[in-house]
C-alpha cells in the first residue's frame, strides 16, 4: 500500500510536466520539446541537400537516432501519465505524435520510409498550445469563427472556382492542343488553375493568339474574382469585432442596448446599469 | 377513359422522381445523375490523355457509349414527363443537357467534335439544385446579390484597366520590339495583361532597362488596384448584413417590410408593429 | 445682317451634333465616333501583325488615311463650333485629340512615328461622355471619390514598397551576383518589384540557398501587404455608401435620425416625417 | 565668457538648421540633404551597371568622394549640435546615418564593401520627417495602428502558411523529387511557398500528374487565404473610423471621453452632456 500512492504520485508529477506548464519543470519540458521539434524538422531538411548529407551522413544518422529516442520517449511517457491512455492515443496530437516517430524506424531498417516525416512539421502546431499564448490563441479563434461563418460562400465560390477552370481547361485544350503543351485535358485543367489563380509558372504558355485572347479573359476573372473570398472574410471580420465593442446588457429604465463595454450609466436615460 | 389517367399517372411519377427531390427515389435519380455527370467528365479527361488512351481505348469508348446513352434518356424522359416540354428545352439546363448529349453521337461517327463536352461541366451546376442546400443557395444567392450591386463599379474598373493595358501594351511594342518577344501589338497587350493581373508567365519579359522601368509601374499598379474590385464586393458585402439588422417582420396594416430592427411603429403606415 | 445669324445658326446647330448627345443627330454622331475610334485601334493592331500587314498592307493604309481624316474634319469642326476654341484645344480631351491625329500624317511621310497612337486609347475615355451613362459616370465618382479621400495613405503605402524594393534589390544584387542573372542594381529592383508584387516573370530567379531564402520573405511580405491597399479602400467603400442608405432627415416630434430612405413615419414615436 | 555664449549661440544655429525645418535656412538644408542621399542611391545603382561604370568611372569615384564627404559632414555636424550626441548617435537615424557613410571609406580603401550603402536607402525614410507632411505622418500612423491592432492575428496567420509551407515542401520532395527540379527539402519550401504566394516563378515547375494535383491544391489554397490577411487589415481600417463616430466631447463632470455620438448622459457618471 505504501508503494501505490507512490506509483500515482510519480505518474502525477509525470502528468504535471508533459501536459501542463505552470510549474517550472512544465516549462522547462515544453521549451526542450519545442526545440527538439524544430531541431528534428531541421535534420530532415539537412539530411535532404545531397552536398551536406556526404559531408556528415554519420553526425545526422546520430541526430536521427537521438531525436527520435527522446521521441519515443516522450510518446511512452504521455501514455504512461495519463488516465485514459486511449484518449490521447487517438487524439489529434496522439496521432500525429505516433506518425512522426514510428516511420524512423522504418526508414532506418528499410531506407526510403522517410516520407512520412512531413507530418512532423504538424507537432508544430504544439507551439500554441505550449506556449499558452492566450492572445494568439484569442486571435486564432476569431480567425476560424470569420472562416466557420463564411464557410459556405467559401465553398460556393471554390466550386465556382472549379467549374471555371475544368470548362476553361477544355477549351484551351481544343484550342492549343498538345504541340503547345497542352497535352491533355487534366494537364489543361492544370493550366487554368495556375492562371486563374495568379500564380502564372510559365512552364505551359498559349501560343495562338485565340488562346492568349482567352487566357487574357481568365486572367481578368481572376485578377477580379479574389475579391470575392477577400469581400467574404472582410466582411465577416468587420461584423465580428463590432459585436465585442458593445456591451449586451439593456437599460434596466429604457431598455436601449448597444452599451459601452464597461459604461456604469444608460447613454439615453441616464438610469445606472446593472454591473 | 381509363388509359389515360394512368398514363397521365404514370408522367405525374416520372415528373417527380426527374424533377424533384422529396421521394427517396427522386432522391435516387439525383444521385446516380450526379455520378453519371462526374463519370462523363472523368472519362473525357482520361480519353484526352494518351498514354491512357493508348491502354484503356475499348474500355474508354464504351463507357462513352453508355453514358451517352443514359444522358439521352434522360433527356427524353425530362421531354416527355413535363407538361409544357418547350419550357425545358430552352432553358439554361436544357440546352446545355441538349449540347452535351448530342455531339457525342456526332463524334463517335465522325472524329474531332468532342469540344463540345466542355459544356458537360457545366451541368455540374445542376448539384446546387439537387443537393437542395438551402445553405449554400442562400450563400450563392448573397454572393450573385452582392456581385450584382457591385456591377457598374465593376464594369468602370475593368474598363479602365484594359484601356491601361491597351495603351501601356502598345508602349511596350514600342520600346522592346520584335527582337525582346514583344512581337506585335495584340501580343503585346497579352503580356500587359499577363503583368497587371500580376500573373506573369514569363513567355514575354522586357529585357531593355527602359521596359523593365515601365514593367515596374504595371506591376506596382496592377498591385496596388487589385484592391478597388476588393473594396468594392467587401463595402457590398459588408452593407448586406446591414440589411439583415432589418427585422423580419411585416407590418400588420400595410404589409411594408424590412423595418429597423428595434422599430415600434411602421415607417411606413405608422401602425403599431407586433412586437 | 442676314448672313450672320445664319451661321450662327449653323454654328450652333453643329455644337449640338458634336458636343451634346440630345438630339437623334448627336447620338448618330457619338456612335459613328465611338465606332471610329475602335476601328482606328484595331487598325493599328492589325498593321503591327506583320503576317496580316504583308496580306492586307494597302487596305490598312487607306484604312489608315480614312480614319486620320475623318480625325482631322472632327478636330477642325470642334474647334471652328466651340465658342472660345482655346477652352477645348488645351482640355484633357482637345489635347488627346490632337497628338492622336497629327502624328499620322507623320508617320505616313516618315515612317516610324506611329508611336503616339497609342493615345488613340486614351480616346475610348470619351464612352463614358458620349454614353452618358449617369449611372456608370456615379459609380466611377464613387470610385475616384474613395481613391482620393485614401491618396495619402496609398501614397505612403507605395513609398514603403519603393523602399523595401530598394533595399531587398541591393540586397540580392549581393547575395546572387551577375552570374545568376543580377546584372546590377537597378535590375535587382526591378527583379524585386516582380517579386514583391507576386508577378514572378522568372526571367530572374534567385539561384543560392540564401538568395531563396530571402526572396521567401519578399514573397511573404509581399503577399501580406496587398493587405494594405485593399484594407484602405475597402474601409474608405464600406464609409461611403452607408451614408446613403439613410435619410439625412431628423424627427420633428423625437429627433431620432438614421431613418429609412423613403421611411413616412418615424420608426422611433410614430410621427409624421418631413417630406 | 563672451566666446562661450557665442558659440552656444552658434550651436544653437546649427541645431536650427539641421534639426529642425521652421526657418528658411532649415528648409533648405533638408532640400539639399534629400537630392543628396537620392544622389547617393542613383550613384551606386549606377556604379553596379557596367556598361555605365566603364564609360564614367572617374566621375563616378569623385561624386562618391563628394557625397561621403557631404555625409560626414552632416554627421559630424549632428553630434556637435546636439546636447546629447549619444542621444543621436544611438538613435533609428544616427546608426543609420553612421552605416551608410562609413563602409564608403572602407570601399574605397578596400573594394568590395560597399554592400553596406543599400543602408543608404532606409535614409529615404527621413522623407516624411523632412516634408513634415503632417497628412502623411497621420496616414502612416493610422497604417501602423490598424497593423499593431492585427498584430496578432497576422503573426498566427504567417505562422500557419509556414507550416503549410514546410508540410506541402516536403510532400512535393516525395512526389517529384530531384529529377524534376526539386532538388532537396529547402528548395521544395521555397517552391511551395513560391506557389502559394501566388508569384510562382516557373523556374521550379511539377512535372508528374500528381505533383500537378497538389499544387492546383496550394495555388487555390493561396488564391483563397490570401483573403485572410486582407480582411484582417480591412476590418481593423473599417474599424478605426467607427471610433470617430464617437463624439469628441467629455463629460464636463467626470471627464471621460469617448461617448456614443449621441449620447445625453456621460456612460461613467451619469451627469448631463453638453449639447
Amino acid at each position: 500500500m505504501e508503494n501505490k500512492p507512490q506509483k500515482s504520485n510519480w505518474k502525477h508529477k509525470l502528468h504535471e510536466i508533459i501536459y501542463e506548464a505552470d510549474t517550472s519543470e512544465g516549462k522547462l519540458f515544453d521549451v526542450i520539446l519545442l526545440i527538439a521539434i524544430l531541431a528534428s524538422i531541421i535534420l530532415v531538411m539537412l539530411e535532404s541537400v545531397d552536398s551536406f548529407d556526404a559531408k556528415y551522413h554519420d553526425s545526422l544518422i546520430i541526430g536521427e537516432w537521438v531525436i527520435t529516442i527522446l521521441f519515443s520517449l516522450e510518446y511512452i511517457f504521455r501514455i504512461i501519465s495519463i488516465k485514459k491512455p486511449t484518449k490521447y492515443i487517438f487524439s489529434f496530437f496522439g496521432i500525429i505524435d505516433f506518425l512522426s516517430t514510428i516511420p524512423i524506424y522504418l526508414s532506418l531498417i528499410y531506407a526510403g520510409s522517410q516520407g512520412l516525416v512531413a507530418l512532423r512539421a504538424l507537432r508544430l502546431l504544439r507551439v500554441f498550445r505550449i506556449l499558452k499564448l492566450a492572445r494568439y490563441i484569442g486571435a486564432s479563434n476569431k480567425l476560424l469563427l470569420a472562416l466557420k461563418a463564411s464557410k459556405a460562400k467559401i465553398a460556393v465560390f471554390l466550386f465556382f472556382v472549379l467549374i471555371v477552370c475544368i470548362i476553361l481547361g477544355t477549351v484551351m485544350y481544343m484550342i492549343e492542343g498538345a504541340e503547345n503543351g497542352f497535352n491533355n485535358i487534366p494537364k489543361s485543367i492544370y493550366w487554368a488553375i495556375v492562371t486563374l489563380t495568379t500564380v502564372g509558372f510559365g512552364d505551359i504558355a498559349p501560343q495562338t493568339p485565340l488562346g492568349q485572347l482567352i487566357s487574357s479573359v481568365i486572367m481578368i476573372l481572376g485578377y477580379s474574382i479574389i475579391a470575392i473570398p477577400t469581400g467574404i472574410v472582410s466582411s465577416e471580420m468587420t461584423k465580428t469585432p463590432d459585436e465585442h465593442n458593445t456591451s449586451t446588457q439593456s437599460c434596466p429604465n429604457c431598455l436601449k442596448e448597444k452599451h459601452r463595454e464597461k459604461a456604469v450609466f444608460c447613454y439615453n436615460c441616464g438610469s445606472i446599469l446593472n454591473p
